[in-house]
């Protein structure tokens, strides 16, 4: 960058920088790192395309976090305990899934559990513009890496506004959300 | 996806996936899973962009594996003998890099050596739909993850063949190539 | 797609899918099929583009429905029974054209009027990402299909909020939209 | 256009165009038109996403005309008259598919052929460009309109080139391309 | 253009234009015209992406003016006059650069200023589209051109809401706006 | 740049930067700079695209070059002097155009000729990620930069390529050249 101060992100490869915390001390024949990932959203709620991710995301590491983006200026159509619940209730299976809130910038959440790693999926062109905008801001922030998976082409057109848009005109949405959001969604729309 | 034979990838993540190799087989409190990764490429020759995506990878993952594609019907600039030599020394003080050369799927030299995550850095949109491509095709053929980096911004308009054609007509590149590969190539060129 | 249920529009295309409603059941020397296909928007006005895909539309289907979309949470300028009767004026000498308003889901609306193709303009790459994801859902709601049309470049840069804002500064519009919308254009500021 | 000539598919939509022969002369209780389409390619073999567009448009038109393109300076795998033959097999259970080759361009096939629109698959913002040119000169040519259907996701990274690199390979590619183009793909790769 | 009114800006290039103010009566051995330029924006505050084109225009033209649009629904972090008053300190030492505010059309402020050019920065793709159609109805509209320079890459990660995001949060922004924005920055998100 | 050298094109701009010899020493009362910008391109052969850029840079400088690139390893359809002759014709009435071949890189042709803009026009996105490297790696190796001037929409389906493919086969071309362009390429045809 253009900054005179160190930064570690950006130091050039060519120099060794082994004080970084993420970089495995040793080589292959000594004892692994413990690896962690989170997976950031707002989650409002899950949907198969989130959990398509998170599911690749927990092969890959040994612990996958699941943040929950914390938005006061903006009421969802669950609130932050439901939509962890929802979370924790179908990534059960996977074994290796924490759901946690946050609020603030995802690199303190990540500071706090010794993350290096933000997964997230890129469905489409138009995603990637942004997406790189806030991969870059955060890696100069604090050096944590953003890696992107491809969304499964299934679920490519998927966002849980538009899965809420199509329930909401009583649309089926069943292929598009586990059951217990499918039910959640169902049940909640029929008190509006 | 279309085909009705079983498709590890694809399983429909509400389903356990608890035979999968690549999945950790318990929680954060047993021993980690070994991390293998594999950054491929034609390295003809090695960028200051392509350290940096090496570099990274191995602050992430336990091993990284540079894989060298051989391509028979394209005579590069320098043979992969050379590649490699030049990869290994500037690769040297990162601690956990293996260069090798490949030929043929990209995803077999992956099973040869049980690696589960393909790193690519990703610089520009015109990158994206073709890797894209290339990481679907390759998760349908075997189960390997595509995880992209975005590349550092100061790199982002850098590839092997604009620095040759720079090199090869006089321009500075000293500070696009590191200093092995930079001495490598001024050599080659004056052979010429 | 993933889901294990019947998708008409999603069999593979090597199994015979004879029961479609939209499909013909003859060949060429049979009696042509009924042609229909709808072109959505809020038209808030009609533009010169909407009009220029509207009549292209007219050209290659034997009735072109206009279904313009009702918004309640958004006030346009100008309220549905405005906009259709603009439309229905500078569309009306097309002789196949008609116009309605709809609200809920487009597929509802193309499932009333057995319409099985949605006609779109497609003026850029930053409507191509949005307006796929949208494809994609109605098909996989409804079978029906999205047909794109590349816009005329002349009325590439054209939206009808571009349009508001440059005719409220005063700005020449005369070119970009129908004579009928200039004069309500104008009448309409007038007032505010 | 610029250009001060009439230019039929270019005339403001104000206007009427009564002579243009692709438009329906009356209203919808009048006879329908019959309503070609054409999907042309190379397609060195067919694919399961060529064929997914091509199932498509045959139940959106009355007949659809499959152009083969013949590039005299670039041999391919399979020779024309293969790929016709394959064509046809594959496609002989949608019942309203004519399979042809054609050399030149595209719109002076459309005319001889009286046929007024091209459909083709979009699979990604990579191709939107190229296409969308194509399909401007197109129309600026001869008034024949180019419609464009989102691709199958399942398919969306599919393509000839790429389908031929695996299997040359022996990666598996049979949920890739229907059974009878898998079996002239393994028999053509045996012989090399 | 599709208006049969004279258009000067879209004139076909082979016939002379000899009329428009801003094309130079002569060539290289006479008179240079002086040329000016807008770089146009919210500067809700300046960022150091803002202050490179700026600084960057600076060197390309004889004058270059700052126009700080005036956005009445929308109330800014700093209100018209501070962002001018910043502007104008960290832009001092370049010797030829103007500040204002404006409101309304841009081409507009042009017109009375006499500037045949307006020089934004373009970051990327996502910025593109809309860019270009801004662009387009600019020069439709008057004939002023608008030249877009590829921003830093060092900056091609910022905005000014991002950066009023990560300060809110107590992130670390030193490098991403100059010292006295910073300094009033920091000021304002203490008062609040 | 992540380069410690001095880099006068990449210092931060709140650091006078009074060396560069293209930044004006005065301001507005002073004498202007003489402005002078390079249109570059193969132009094999120029079309009305490329002229409507050309026609526009001459209004925005005091000097227009024109640099028509020499590619040794690939044959055109017109040689340098038929293509430069070809320029000169079509933009001789716009009085401020000079044309010259050149090899190597452009950024030493600017040198030579003391011009510090390259004027491009930017018809797609496709184009985008390629002049955006390009125009990245010009201004790093010399501090030359480049401006992008959105295509006229009647021009962005068009290239030199595309044009000389359609006449070849016999397509109407003549609102897509000028007319000298279009005799030349005619009498070329009809050689072959």
């Amino acid at each position: 960058m253009v900054s005179s101060r160190a930064d570690p992100a950006r130091t050039s490869p060519c120099e060794p920088v082994m004080t970084r915390s993420t970089r495995p001390t040793g080589t292959e024949s000594e004892e692994p790192h413990l690896r962690r990932a989170v997976c950031p959203g707002s989650f409002d709620p899950i949907t198969n395309g989130h959990l398509d991710i998170i599911a690749r995301a927990s092969r890959l590491y040994d612990t996958v976090h699941v943040a929950v983006m914390i938005n006061q200026s903006k009421k969802g159509l669950f609130d932050i305990d439901e939509r962890i619940a929802l979370i924790e209730e179908v990534t059960a299976d996977l074994g290796n899934v924490r759901v946690e809130s946050f609020h603030g910038l995802l690199v303190d959440f990540c500071k706090q559990h010794d993350i290096p790693a933000i997964v997230k999926g890129l469905r489409a062109v138009s995603d990637f513009d942004y997406e790189l905008q806030m991969a870059q801001m955060n890696i100069g922030l604090s050096g944590v890496e953003t890696l992107f998976v491809p969304t499964n082409p299934a679920y490519s057109f998927l966002s849980s506004s538009l899965v809420k848009e199509v329930a909401q005109w009583g649309g089926d949405i069943s292929h598009l959300v586990p059951p217990p959001v499918l039910e959640a969604l169902n049940a909640r729309l029929r008190q509006q």
